[in-house]
């Protein structure tokens, strides 16, 4: 197991990342008030991991109501949360009880997002189940619902008490989604950490079939990036924004679609090619760069290109709600080389145009093969 | 005009109080991120209001969205505050555009709460025109809508960047609704300030008149003790529970009799009257210090007891999701006497349903007569 801090004074809290961690409800003590803990999952991931997940917690004295949602970046919304807020009430949880999220992203950002407001407040712990949950939606302290008009649009910076990432769960991933946890892990390469990118582009294979010193290695290295940021700015006032490399089209993409028929990865896949492209074409980056980065993606299986029933001027306006802008300008994390990004407030529209459209005419995404395991 | 502040450190917010404040845009300035403000009011308010102030809004060069919702406790649920979402991202507003509630409490604390969660959190500015919302619900920054289970388990804390409370307003309030005010006055006095208490028992009837001088000074003095307390205790880890003095009874009301046919003064009436009732049971204050008390609450115009539909079962059912319980225990806050109180976790089930028992029998709350104008 290894172990990392999100570094955020009185609030720091502990990642722990490792197999058989669900297993270890002991190391989730420290953080709760009562013996009595409730368990937000989806349909999905309980007949997989709940039960196992419940017994280590009864061995440790703790009980537990469990809550049970469908699955999918479709159902994040104003019902599922309120699902949500009448069991808790059903079952007199208090704002003392720690509301824990056993799943992938969705899970943890609405449970996250529940846990925020129920009684102005409730502990919380986030185990992700997932591999981009694990890289990144469970950690920093983002937690939202979507709205039809945009995703993310309604939430709460609300920190959690304790990450638990088991990465047995992986096991049992789909691959379409352990790819899409593999996008989000190199843009932390393409932001700010150019010697990972290189690991990455050496090590991609191993991580496709799921080796477990490598997926830890990928999980752990992404997190600490994470935390680093956070830690320095959890606000989103400044370096935070970086995260969202190629975010601001993949939310453009994911609402347009329809949520939850472009997995997040798969998005910011195209996302982070389209923010390439511009980069690019404002002359900020060159084309042997662009066509590196395009590479590892192609490599893990996410698409290169956005979706093609969605035009640019779709995403143009999808843009004007991103909650980076400021005073009507987009605001665009861009690239200047590898490792190396940063935010733009002055790209032209008919120039963000022009890039979406040369990297759009992507189908739904396809899942390619299996990569051969040699 | 006077001014006190809130001590919150970098969050430190002022609260301005007095006559013409709605002709006082320029003093909002110093808050704003943008020349651009969203304006949610109720359609009580706004014929009444809301043009005098996008006008002062106006003439400091402030454009503003109007989003004008349906008035009362009724509509203070996840419908009403999903319009407020709606509206905003229609019409594009930022995270830096600072959203402005203008009205009495139930506008304040729902547009409190979509403030807290627009793109995760956007400048919130309170303009309060009830006597209830400029003593109480405007100022320490907590926000909530209503749950079919319980008043306010929805919410988050989330401080204002600045109140403006214009006395003037409470010209056109209702009767009913201004004694619903001084029902949380005289809170303020039995929790923490025999002297302020005594002021009242001396000029309760220049309220009920409405003298600019008493209200401004009872509306100071209320803030005052709130922001006090707020300061010290932001988040009520303590002394902030005792502001609930009578809100546990008085939640309950308000949820079993159906939000909005008892208003909230009206129920802390009759909540704090039940709190002091079960005070002297417990032998913890002498019956003439509760007979003081139910004789100011009598000369306010409101209910000493709680309507006669509501059995004490249904009252403990509902108390027991109160925010204040933990490990299953109720936590009231009662009294040693008037100005002295705090919070008992020992009072048996038995005890506050007795309480409850003999301070039942109210109707929907009778307005009574307008006092004469002597």
């Amino acid at each position: 197991m290894e172990t990392l801090n999100v570094q955020l004074a009185e609030r720091t809290y502990p990642i722990h990342i490792g197999q058989g961690l669900l297993e270890r409800a002991d190391l989730m003590t420290f953080a709760l008030r009562q013996r009595r803990v409730a368990v937000v999952t989806n349909d999905v991931v309980a007949p997989l991991y709940l039960r196992r997940f419940t017994d280590s917690l009864d061995a440790a004295g703790i009980t537990s109501v469990k809550i049970i949602l469908p699955d999918g970046e479709g159902n994040k919304n104003w019902q599922t949360l309120n699902r949500i807020f009448d069991e808790l009430l059903t079952q007199h949880c208090e704002r003392s009880t720690a509301l824990v999220a056993l799943g992938g992203g969705v899970t943890g950002d609405m449970a996250g997002f529940a846990a925020a407001c129920y009684q102005r407040g409730m502990p919380f712990i986030q185990v992700p189940t997932t591999l981009l949950a694990q890289v990144d939606s469970s950690v920093g302290g983002k937690t939202a619902i979507n709205h039809p008009r945009g995703k993310n649009m309604i939430g709460a910076f609300y920190q959690p008490s304790l990450v638990l990432a088991d990465t047995d769960t992986l096991k049992t991933l789909p691959d379409r989604e352990l790819r899409s946890g593999l996008a989000e892990i190199v843009k932390y390469g393409l932001i700010r950490d150019l010697p990972f990118l290189e690991w990455l582009e050496a090590h991609l294979e191993r991580l496709l079939r799921r080796e477990p010193d490598a997926l830890e290695y990928a999980i752990y290295r992404s997190c600490s990036n994470k935390a680093e940021i956070v830690g320095a700015d959890e606000r989103e006032t400044g370096e935070r924004a970086l995260l969202n490399l190629g975010h601001t089209f993949a939310h453009a993409i994911e609402t347009g679609a329809g949520y939850g028929v472009w997995l997040h990865g798969e998005a910011v896949s195209a996302g982070c090619l389209m923010a390439a492209e511009l980069s690019c074409r404002m002359g900020l980056m060159s084309a042997d760069d662009a066509q590196r980065i395009e590479a590892l993606f192609s490599r893990a299986g996410t698409p290169v290109l956005g979706p093609k029933e969605l035009p640019p001027e779709r995403y143009l306006d999808l843009m004007r709600n991103d909650k980076k802008v400021e005073n009507g300008k987009i605001r665009l994390v861009l690239l200047k080389k590898p490792g190396d990004a940063f935010v733009c407030d002055y790209a032209p529209p008919s120039e963000i145009a022009q890039a979406i459209a040369s990297r759009t005419g992507g189908a739904f995404p396809a899942v390619p093969e299996a990569p051969d395991s040699r």
